[in-house]
């Protein structure tokens, strides 16, 4: 097996190992607020590659017909008390998305907000939190020479693993929602953007 | 005077000129393709510089009330025969901005277009188009030598009198469409974004 | 197990499937590809889903010290003929990004492209292409009913398939990338954006 | 004239008595800092539609030769003591907007903002500042009532005299710039993106 597809398969078992291990409580509380916010608005919070898997579960929001929105576009309104916030941050300390976060919450909207860190100021500011581990921010402090030596960091440097856990788990949270809603694929296709 | 202030003054000289020869009824005939899109959505078609100045003017419509979306950003749902395009582009040529066009009408949504070319592939896709002058990219070819040594491109490079000018002119539109829609000031604040 | 859980684990198993068939020539020439470009410009393509993908590449790219854009964001320089463009289209027949390609091309930029299908127009204008199926544009007319009935497509709808093998397989590449140029997840953190 | 005519004349007038104002020696200083800049990054801060304004203005300074950055798009790289950050900010007050500054300044970033408030949170978190008046969100509380009645809040509401007055100043700037740089309208055109 090459290189590449032996990583990808370490890369795949250590995900399915990350979502296994989320609370399904934690998972049922996210779901319901989705839920409860079709009619209202939805606003993704997220940087860097986390905000990139932000936006693919924002655009599937879309497509099952919700009113959703990412933070540092154009079409941005304000919030109000029914809004969700949606924050995805591995730390839970990247400073404009608890920035942001904070002042949802001082309007008074929702935040469920996904992590590695149950600790983090962004937990802290959350309604719900959703673990997925996999984002070292803080541990790696006490183990990152150990690791360091094992190579691990360098199959899945940074956020890898989180990123990806967190994408793969959110489409599966799209299949639920589709399931819940009575929503098929070819209803998708219906609000897909016909001009890119 | 300082050069800067200098420069400013004739930027801001030479795009009074080129706003006052817009024609009155290209104006009035897109406000009322905006006014008639109020219930349906808009979607702002443009690259670069002209892309902002889309995003400026998709910012203001969407603090208007207007169902607004711009081509690039993660959420831009499928466009039906009821909505409306519209495109940004001084030279009428940008390659990807046509090819979007296209597909917008074939999908039978309205295009109404703001370019300085009215014989350019986008003005010919489009059902209303708005001269504004300024982005020379067919002219430039006969005249360049004299206007490149007359200095006048280095003091307004590339489409940068378009852009201005059309940045200028569709907040003038802002401001008509407020009137016509008895909307004030302070109906924007409201849906200015807060959480920036 | 939850539903989430198991969808979780179907679309892993699925991921691990699409990736261990990718052909080995063809990720070896990208990569080659890759690291010929280490002293030009490397441009990502890609829309909706796809373009995030990409985006969460070429920031990895950028970790790795390579000198990447984005298509569609701020700073797109010119191209020239030293420099890679990679593609990412499930269909390979996105207008606008079929557009670029072509575009880029003419120019004789490199193009290298990540798609279900090497029959695509996407295909045709590419220097060398990696096939990652999953996304079924073309053979869904075939068979959509049936699929359709089994319920597959609902819970990994429209492109999902594929972007998530992607998204995957190309931090495989990222691990690639990083042994052959013998660069430590350390390294990547100095380059870690430090103002978000 | 028509409405939108009379209300470009009026927008236009507005901006030059603005620009006029600037201090002479705020914007040299400015101009000193990003030649200074020349050999290091700049990174480019704003939301909304100063963030516009900034990316019209990066764009431009990418023409020129800069290695230049949009704060929010992908590829944002660390900073370093040697960069420069340029802010945008009518009110200097903006959330992350300030939060970032904060950050760039604790890494030892020089940091120049444009913004309407010498008194605000960002102004004194910057090494520079170029006052460039228009945006009136504190003086607002005190005379609100009168210049509603007046109406002229809606014929150019929120920051848009600061927007424009903004971009029409910063494409002097860079006329400045070519001018010092010995830099001509053709050179940039080689640096133009030619694949849009």
């Amino acid at each position: 097996m090459s290189f590449v597809k032996e990583v990808s398969s370490w890369i795949l078992a250590g995900i399915n190992g990350i979502i296994q291990t989320v609370e399904d409580q934690e998972v049922e509380k996210m779901i319901r607020k989705i839920l409860e916010a079709k009619k209202d608005k939805i606003l993704l919070l997220g940087t860097g590659r986390s905000g990139f898997v932000g936006r693919a579960f924002a655009l599937r929001l879309m497509h099952l017909g919700f009113n959703v929105y990412v933070s540092g576009e154009t079409i941005t309104p304000a919030l109000t008390p029914e809004d969700l916030v949606m924050v995805i941050s591995g730390s839970g300390t990247t400073t404009t998305v608890v920035a942001q976060a904070e002042v949802a919450k001082a309007v008074g909207s929702k935040i469920v907000s996904v992590t590695s860190h149950p600790d983090s100021p962004l937990a802290k500011v959350s309604d719900e939190i959703v673990v997925v581990k996999g984002r070292s921010k803080i541990d790696q402090i006490f183990d990152y020479e150990g690791r360091q030596i094992s190579g691990e960091y360098d199959n899945a440097p940074l956020g890898t693993m989180f990123e990806l856990s967190v994408m793969v788990f959110l489409d599966a949270v799209i299949a639920d929602l589709m399931h819940k809603l009575g929503i098929h694929e070819i209803d998708l296709r219906k609000r897909h953007s016909n001009t890119e």
